[in-house]
């Protein structure tokens, strides 16, 4: 079992209803990370229902989330043949944390209809030449230790390099690297929800942007296959930055070179003062 | 007060509760479009909840939606005083046909963050060297009365030429154009949700796809920035057909080449046979 399957184990109180330990082993700072309180939602969702991969998984943010217990009570919208919906809450202390919206189908099924891929997988440095440290800007990232990230040195100008010293921001919201966990556990598709929201925002190479706290109003993400063994490949970009809102785009792209999942997120550079 | 203002007028039976008729004016063949029955529960979220603009609308089709009397039910589900976020579901008989869940913010209140868009509006030819005609490629299309669109012809490839002769597939998922309401109602924050599904599929550029129902999933809109008067310019691709499913990506740009609004489904190719 994978430290995200441990992390995010739910039991069962009722019917729909569950509860659940949020660890502070995914925070960034004090807040668990979006990604992983996902995968706890979207795990209430694939337990009560009958298919066994997410397809579609939109998550609404609406409280900050604290490690400690919480309870996840979840909802079957729709059963079909092909694809079945469900939704959940997750509370804590009877206030709503976040509410995930998700269709669900059965990826090994799929094979034979049409298919026409444009995009182009990352090309990217060895791993070994890619910045592996802190995930993000902040001194308490529990985060990075769950995560094996590397990412391409350019797409991290807001770091300081590995000599201390300030990078110039590179201006281009573009952050693309090699993602896993830590724990050696392959990717499966519920982990994509969690990869999808793991690296930290790409709006960071902007100059403008003076705050690393960007917090995800809405998150969505597309899962199209089921991941090969291996680091995934990322490419996240924002391409609209309007008055401190952006949407980030997503790919992730498995061992084999294949589309595995694609994201989009809404969110908000916070305001400083 | 425009076309699709009064066909999505909601009459209210309770607290967040309404009734709706849902024409036949928007539909394609027998199915009312699904950005225009989004529109309607978007519109009872907003009814319910102090913010005036949709921010991040999803909207996940459940069960096929006819033409007639329907039943709105909306739930609040956070008020805030930046955002507030709510829930509709729109049932016919009793059947839940969609449900949506947006969150709203104020539009006209934003300003002075940082702001870096790095895509370009879409550079279009003059509307009247464009594809005018039918929205899509069947024979009853109702919405095609209600829209004023204009396609680059390159982009209509499954279309027949303007002497009825068969074109040849252009194999780029893309298609570009301008947009508006056939009343020359100007675009407001709620019908970009309307435009963000109301032009045919750019996958059917594609010569693998063999049927043209290709029908959404799960509708995702961030409507970005309140639009100029004037018809939009529009950007639809797909960069990822995978066994019959795929992401269909919007870009919708206003008079002044102002992006106004981002969209991206997840639909699925219907099989034949």
């Amino acid at each position: 079992m994978s430290e995200l399957d441990r992390d995010t184990h739910l039991t069962s109180v009722g019917p729909g209803r569950f509860t659940v330990e949020i660890t502070d082993r995914w925070s960034i700072g004090t807040a668990p990370n979006g990604g992983y309180l996902a995968v706890i939602t979207t795990k209430s969702i694939l337990a009560s229902l009958p298919h066994p991969h997410p397809f579609s998984v939109t998550t609404h943010y609406l409280s900050t989330a604290q490690p400690g217990p919480a309870e996840v009570i979840a909802e079957v919208v729709r059963e079909g043949r092909g694809h079945s919906t469900g939704q959940a809450r997750l509370l804590q202390g009877g206030k709503e944390r976040l509410r995930t919206i998700a269709v669900l189908g059965d990826l090994s099924t799929l094979g034979g209809g049409p298919t026409q891929v444009t995009l182009e997988p990352p090309v990217l440095p060895d791993p070994s030449q890619c910045e592996r440290g802190r995930a993000g800007p902040t001194a308490a990232l529990a985060i990075a230790d769950r995560l094996d990230v590397a990412m391409r040195p350019g797409d991290v100008s807001w770091m300081p390099g590995p000599d201390g010293a300030p990078r110039t921001h590179s201006e281009r919201a573009v952050l693309e690297g090699w993602v896993g966990l830590r724990d050696g556990a392959p990717p499966d598709p519920l982990s994509l929800v969690f990869f999808a929201d793991a690296l930290p925002p790409p709006v960071l190479n902007f100059s403008s942007v003076r705050t690393p706290w960007v917090p995800t109003l809405e998150l969505t993400v597309h899962v199209r296959a089921i991941p090969a063994p291996g680091m995934l490949r990322a490419r996240f970009t924002t391409r609209a930055l309007i008055d401190g809102y952006l949407e980030e785009d997503g790919e992730l792209w498995d061992a084999r070179g294949k589309l595995v999942a694609l994201s989009r997120q809404l969110a908000r550079v916070q305001r400083i003062g």
